[in-house]
């Protein structure tokens, strides 16, 4: 017998094979060790199946037998855990100051974890496909020396990315129809594992749904800020991407308009007003920064951080507002997809203890709902890595539901290190 | 073997069975008439497995056998349809100045429309219930005098429905927390079939989704325009909630916060600037209407369209003005959840000439993807049926997903008419 879900055409039987392979790898992620017997009786899967499933997932080198046995009557049954060490997924973040690039294995242990300040604003495609491509094959070449083989490569930017990996428009880094997924294959040397691209608040939703804090929680928003401010929809615990992918850029939200004797601020994108505008690190970092336009954000957020600290007024005074139009944008996120939990992510971390009295105001003084609907503002635990980290999560993700590595055998491990910062 | 969905526990195999009796059912829906045999090779299912399923849904009165056989080698097939006729879902909205009823037979011919003046700004939720029982008794008793088994009744609020069909907030109404399903279970002396309480504009977006002109579009948004404007959100398919089932409120999002010299509209729900306030209909009447303060909008809105035909300046330019504000509206759900379609609904239906111009302007001006994301802006032909319908629609959703009717066969079918308008 075969099922299917409401509204979709039934599955045919190898995907049944690959979605019970999928069963068993999840329940084992989530219970291990477990013997087999377990499994089957868990699962509703009978044991000749399991079986048959465990000897592939071990061939996958996705599982491995333990040591140790179960205290049971009869046979004692062999334990099983997942394989993590065997594979690697690789996240690389594309902002406009700096890039980032994690790796995680099966089990979820992060193997790498770097960061780079890039000059975003002012590198040609061309020159970010370079320096991207460069970070990638540096995290590749030391998984690979650890003896794992690598699942994939998925890229975040903040910007709007189409079907194929088309950045569209990036307004921050002043892109526009850049076929980075192409690009960064041939960068490559097409690679034998799959390279995606995909919106980086997006990535650090999936990242929160599956590591962060508040993991699990079905309806998430992710609000990341950076030079721009875009959010990542997490809605029944599906990503949210809308019909062409660009869902969550609350960040070209109209929050100011003006009136007379007001200024609207402009915004990246060309309009007036738009939160990013007002809110964006950019932007906070322009009305109360000390030096000139900078290329990497950090070490003035780290300043505003000290002075913040020093109780300077108009730094102070600054994050406050930053806060209300936050507040503004997670009121208007509260009402339209009814979030439990509202993530701020990126420079809003840091700044946090000074945005949060104003935005959580905000919030609850803009919900029509009672109580913001049941939404909380937190502060991510993640840092300025969630998005690489959703890049990896995204690659787990799917060998979770079902589309399983084949393992290169002819590979050998290399055990070598290879210098890393 | 079964199977699960990503991230849920395996069905067990009861599910199983329930899922293959849906496949089967849907399969029809979209193919009848067909026989036995190309259920078999079209699903998957073996024969036999899809015998005993369609002997199962015939004896359910789901299908039924046609004279008709299908040409071919070998034996002549009997051709299988859908028995729509036997049961019939009942949808019923209450809004501030009317209730609608529908009901829908399970092969989604409409079997009644009816419409009610209701003053719901002068009802206490005691007398709305009183008005709503006695509606919808009326239309079962309809359905039944037809031979027909009653599915069950959706009813459509418009404000925020929580769980248990508790209304937590109708400020249009003046409701605040009102059992609203429990009331109608008891004015209806606990009825054998199941009783609903969703937001109406949830429920007119699932009757676009699978009744309208863009039905099957899986990224769809439905804004109701009566005295207040709410969403109903399709993202990817499904209906999206939000945590607590308060998604959509994009009548309570701020559109015209006030600066020096501006009047901020104040809304019904207390706070200033809501869309709702400046391009909901009881504004719109309040601005432009000749008369007092009306209870049901529909005349008003009529000679609002007579007037506009005539070019009247007045009138002219305030349309113009709410298709301003639902164009920056639009451009925010575009920006947020990136519909492929968002559908006026409503009244907007009949003012649809004078406000689509400027909504889509506005639109294109707000969204920050490219060609509005690919969002278009149409009008619904379902016209102010529509949240009834979804009503019906959300019970026959949940029939195509598993969830399938024992009948009653000790009611007799009763023949004789009752009077209805």
């Amino acid at each position: 017998m075969i099922t299917s879900q409401a509204g979709q055409q039934p599955a045919d039987f190898t995907d049944v094979r690959a979605t019970n392979l999928a069963v068993v790898l999840r329940y084992i992620r989530a219970n291990a060790p477990c013997s087999r017997a377990t499994i089957a009786a868990s699962t509703g899967l009978n044991k000749a199946t399991v079986s048959s499933l465990v000897a592939e997932l071990i061939d996958r080198r996705l599982l491995r037998e333990t040591g140790l046995t179960e205290n049971r009557i009869g046979r004692p049954a062999t334990m099983l855990v997942l394989d993590g060490a065997a594979y690697a997924a690789i996240g690389l973040e594309v902002n406009t100051d700096h890039l980032t690039v994690v790796a995680i294995d099966l089990a979820g242990e992060r193997l790498l974890s770097w960061r780079r300040a890039f000059a975003g604003r002012r590198s040609s495609p061309a020159r970010a496909v370079t320096a991207v491509a460069a970070l990638a094959r540096r995290a590749v070449t030391k998984v690979l020396a650890e003896g794992r083989e690598v699942l994939g490569l998925t890229v975040g930017v903040a910007g709007l990315v189409g079907a194929g990996g088309v950045v569209r428009l990036a307004p921050n880094l002043g892109w526009r129809d850049v076929k980075l997924r192409d690009a960064l294959v041939q960068a490559l040397d097409e690679p034998d594992y799959p390279v995606e691209v995909e919106n980086e608040a997006n990535l650090a939703a999936r990242a929160e749904f599956r590591y962060g804090a508040d993991a699990g929680v079905a309806n998430l928003v992710y609000l990341n800020g950076q030079a721009g401010v875009g959010a990542g929809i997490i809605a029944d615990g599906q990503l949210l991407r809308g019909g062409l992918g660009y869902s969550g850029e609350i960040g070209h939200v109209r929050v100011s308009p003006g009136g007379p004797g007001r200024d609207e601020a402009l915004c990246g994108c060309g309009r007036r007003g738009c939160l990013e505008a007002v809110a964006g690190i950019r932007a906070l970092v322009a009305r109360v920064g000390t030096g000139p336009d900078p290329e990497d954000l950090e070490p003035e957020v780290e300043d505003i951080v000290r002075r913040a600290r020093s109780h300077e007024p108009v730094v102070v005074t600054a994050l406050r507002e930053v806060g209300e139009h936050l507040g503004h944008a997670v009121a208007l996120l509260s009402n339209v997809v009814n979030p439990q939990v509202v993530v701020l992510g990126g420079y809003f971390v840091p700044l946090g203890p000074w945005l949060m009295s104003a935005a959580e105001s905000g919030l609850r003084a803009g919900s029509v709902a009672p109580d913001a609907g049941g939404c909380r503002l937190t502060a991510s635990a993640l840092g300025q890595v969630a998005a690489a980290i959703g890049g990896a999560a995204s690659i787990l993700d799917a060998v979770d539901a079902g589309t399983l590595p084949v393992p290169t055998r002819t590979r050998p491990p290399v055990r070598a290190s290879i210098g890393t910062s």
